[in-house]
Order: structure tokens, then C-alpha cells, then sequence
């Protein structure tokens, strides 16, 4: 695969990743990663200072599915909704369909009320494999820039 | 076309269409419809819910040229812009040059007295005809995901 | 090279500069401008104008590495960081090589105590020079939306 056509299916992958969750359609949310995986959503300041402080972290798809059962089961999830952008996704390199990828995102948050603000920015470090029928994130950290994250984190980024 | 070559198609439309409304060149906004389309503004909970109750809606370019005049008389484009930011786009079906896509829009307006503030966000559902000498939308729905929208909505989004 | 080669060369070379500011590796960041060059941050008013008023202007790499020295020695760069997300790229030119580009940003600065706001948005205007080992920018010319743009600007935009 030349370097475009890598770049597209990185940025086709995010795309499909985030109207999952700004869709609602968490329970499909899992299969974007491999079975054996690492989700973390971190603060900056906890990833620069290699502190292994994470505000939510899983292993494996199963815990993934865990928590959008524990998300459903808790309702949280009617009470708001997200709006992802994500834009300047680099390539940082390619083995042989392995790609580890970042990017940046604004995330904004619709209550059911309609207010709306901005509720996180960041960045995407993705590892990422494009080998399969499908690419799944075989990693995927989050890096969030304000270390003022809302502990409860309803909904995954 | 191609895959990638439709993506990059319907990514520059969308470019050239956010460059127009956001330049104020409203008078040119017209000619990114075709003849007969369907252009809409509605909130997220109504087109989930299939509510036929949209903010705006137009059937034709000539109601998309006499909504444009109806701003120029109002003067009220003078007191304010836009800046789109538009992301993860997909292209969801391609039948024969006529495309369904969608994709993420965060919108900030800014007042003449420079005060800046997220105005809304969303999905553009569209569908495009690429097989024209340029590409032109036939379906463009704007879902909004805040019910609060400011009902004078004096740029189209 | 073809019509999406550019855009992809151009697009790349955007996400790499805003990383470069975001990740605040400003050292690096007057390498991503032609040795002479144009670099000025105007306000959209002004630009319109044609007042040649900038909020910061610079015609040299050397002045660019003036710039990131003075931040550096006054230790502002500590207290925020910025968030960009650019979309919209539009290829306008293309003289063998020598290209012209325009994009939309949304900047958010984060506070080193957390707080997150929208800190600009507006336009690049771009020259690029994509036929040297690595593509240059030999104008970038930002257009910020409103007025009232923090005359400090520690960081580049």
C-alpha cells in the first residue's frame, strides 16, 4: 500500500471511529479494536512526565465491552452526546501494515438541554492494523491537553 | 473513480462550499445546488424522531438565491462570520457518480465586534452529483446537535 | 505530480507544523519556512483593508528564530499550550511547484491550570515551495477572524 492509499484508510478508520460514538452506536464501539488491546485516555501532563496514571485504561476488547455495558446500564449516556473533529493525521510509520498514527481532536459535548461547550482536546497516538479484513486499533492513546477531566467520563473519546 | 479520488472529490466540494459561506460570498452559495435539491436545517432530536420540522428548508436553487437576497436586504451578514471546520468525512454509498456522504462540522461565529464563540455543531448529510462538469449537492441536510438554535440563522451553515 | 499528490504534500506538511507547535517543539518550527519568507499574522479586517497592519510579521527564518529565542528567554511558552485543527485545505495554484493553499483553523489554548478556551480562528494563506527536499513554506500569511487577538501572542499560530 503506497502512502496515500495508508493515509486514507488511517483517516477512513477514525472517521468510522468517531460517528460511532458521536452516533450512539457504542455497542459497535469495541470491534474497532483487536482482541488484545490498550485504550488509555491519559492527561498530557501525566504522558510527558511518564506518570502511568491513566483516567481510564482496558487490555482487551472485553473490558471495552464492559464499560459500554456498564454506560448503558448506568443511562448516563441519554444525558449527552459528543461531536468529534479530528484533523492532521501523520503517519509516523508503517511495518509491514503496522501503523502508528496521530492526530488532533476537539471534542465538543451536547447536553439533552442543547447546551453545548467544548469538552476535550487532545491527541490520537494510535498503533494501528491494516493487515486484517478490517483495520483495528491495536493501541490507542489518548492524550487529553487539560489535566481537568471530568472524573466520570461517560462517554469513551 | 476510484475510492480515494471520490473521497477527494467530495472533500474539496466541501472545502470550496464552507470557503464560500465563510468568505461571505453568499451569492455564489447557490450554484453548489443543483436545480432541484433539497437543502435542510434541522435538529438532531427532530430527524431522529422523523419529525418534518426543520429550521429551514429549501426545494430549489432559485429559493436558496431568494434566501441569500432576503439576508443582502436584511444587512444582518454584516454583523457577523463564520469559520467552518469540517472533518471525518465518509463516504457511505457511490451509485454511479451519485454519492452519499457524511461528515462532522464544528461552526464559530464571529461578531463584528470580534467576540468569537462556538455556534453550532453537527453532521452534513449530503448527496452529491459527481458526474456534472462540477460537482453539485442534491440533498444537503444539516442536523444540528443542539435543539437551542438561534432561530434568525442568518448564514446558511 | 497530480492533483491529490499536492493536496496530500500540502496536507502533511500542515499536520506536521501544527504538531511541531502543539507538541512545543518550537526549535523546529522556523525550518518549516523558506530562508526568505513572509510570515505575518493580520487580522481578517485588516486583510480585507489592505492595511498593512500585522499583529506580527517576519520576513526572514532568521527573524522566525529571533521569535522562538524571545519566547523561550521569557518563559511564557510554559504557562499554555495550543490545540489546532485545520480542515477545508483548498489547492488554489499550482506553478510548478510553487503552490497556493488556503485552510480553515480552530485554535484552542490550554492554560497550564487546565482551563480550555478558543483562542483564534481564521485562515492560513499559504505559498509553498514542494520541490525541495522537504516542502517550505515561503509565505504563511494567518488571518485571524476577529479583532481581538491577544497582542502577548506567545505562541505561533
Amino acid at each position: 500500500m503506497d502512502e496515500i492509499a495508508t493515509h486514507f484508510a488511517v483517516e477512513r478508520l477514525l472517521a468510522r471511529y468517531v460517528a460511532c460514538i458521536d452516533d450512539d452506536r457504542l455497542e459497535e464501539w469495541p470491534a474497532f479494536f483487536a482482541e488484545r488491546c490498550r485504550y488509555q485516555i491519559i492527561s498530557s501532563e501525566n504522558y510527558e512526565k511518564k506518570l502511568p496514571i491513566g483516567v481510564f485504561i482496558a487490555t482487551s476488547q472485553g473490558m471495552l465491552k464492559d464499560r459500554v455495558a456498564a454506560l448503558r446500564e448506568a443511562n448516563i449516556y441519554e444525558a449527552q452526546r459528543y461531536r468529534h473533529l479530528v484533523s492532521s493525521i501523520l503517519i509516523l510509520d508503517n511495518d509491514k501494515g503496522i501503523v502508528r498514527a496521530q492526530s488532533n481532536y476537539h471534542v465538543v459535548r451536547i447536553m439533552q438541554d442543547g447546551a453545548t461547550a467544548l469538552f476535550s482536546t487532545g491527541r490520537y497516538l494510535d498503533r494501528i492494523n491494516l493487515n486484517g479484513a478490517a483495520p483495528v486499533f491495536e493501541e490507542k492513546i489518548v492524550v487529553c491537553d487539560s489535566r481537568r477531566i471530568d472524573t466520570l467520563l461517560a462517554i469513551p473519546l
